[in-house]
């Protein structure tokens, strides 16, 4: 009997701030949870949060930059599992790969031994969508 | 004869300024008009103008902050739908379901109560995987 | 024997800043390089950067407007493609549909002859659902 084919979520993630890092992060990992296959593609502001220690850094955007102290003290308090933490997660389910966006990392002079070791393939759009025609959804964060 | 089952957009509600909800509840509404089941699922800066009296405090972003007085003396002029008109329109089809999130309720501290009585459910991003996988089209706002 | 109906990719473009433009037409000319049907919908700040001389004006939004200069000039001393470039590229593989999102038009006072002539439609939120529920991948950027 043939094994099921998994369900699979494909995200390109564009952005580099907290609020949609976040977003992309807990859709992932639930995903993973739900047992199903998890393909992350990291591209400009998104890929630039990949290089090791970026995850850190991360804030909120220019209209509620405001807000962003606020936020990450309740993240803290709630003890939130972290960025890195959640993605450190879905990897470990065994469902998760990452691609980095391979004109993103030639337009900001990023190399491969930059980024974090998470990352599975550095990779140009065309395997993006070739993913992504196979996914049940996909999304742009 | 089995009832032709409806078509599906799912949506997530991630932005909170006034274009994208905008974008978002135009999209929702044409749905609705064609006969399309719509799921709205707010979380992050969206669920934030879930709040009652939210919708109405929704500006433009900082990056066309300074057009914000002339879209809205336009979209005056124009007699243009407000944001609240187009949910409650949406939800008149009996079309419209409105989810929200729950880890956002927490991070921003929101009690149930404090949102508008159009929102039908609290729940968590796995709820929303579930609808996307069913549906015909899947974005995020 | 009928003709295999090509893949189908659909992008609502409603960001009007160069590092989303890029996102959308990176993935649109890259579909057409793989021979799938590219439709782009652009609406609120998208359609905004279709009007003439309009593409060269792109900038990067408020979060990362620090960073503009640099990375203009690192595009081009990669010769990179310039956005219009790409949407000519893309017109000229034959795959590539542009459509107006009308309400937009009404709301900036924007008029058809105000736009580029690549833009083949003004339609509105109805028609580019009709096109996603066909699609294969959809997206808003």
């Amino acid at each position: 009997m043939p094994k099921k084919e998994k369900k699979k979520l494909a995200i390109i993630v564009h952005s580099g701030t907290l609020d949609r890092l976040y977003c992309a992060f807990i859709l992932g990992s639930t995903a993973t949870a739900m047992d199903m296959e998890t393909h992350l593609y990291f591209t400009f502001w998104g890929l630039n949060m990949l290089v090791k220690e970026g995850l850190k850094k991360a804030g909120l955007p220019a209209t509620y930059k405001h807000l962003e102290e606020h936020l990450k003290k309740k993240l803290g308090e709630m003890k939130y599992p972290t960025l890195y933490e959640l993605l450190k997660r879905m990897k470990a389910s065994g469902l998760l790969k990452i691609y980095a966006c391979s004109p993103t990392m030639q337009m900001f002079g990023i190399k491969k031994e930059d980024l974090i070791p998470e990352v599975d393939e550095i990779a140009g759009a065309a395997a993006f969508l070739e993913i992504a025609l196979d996914a049940d959804i996909t999304l742009l964060v």
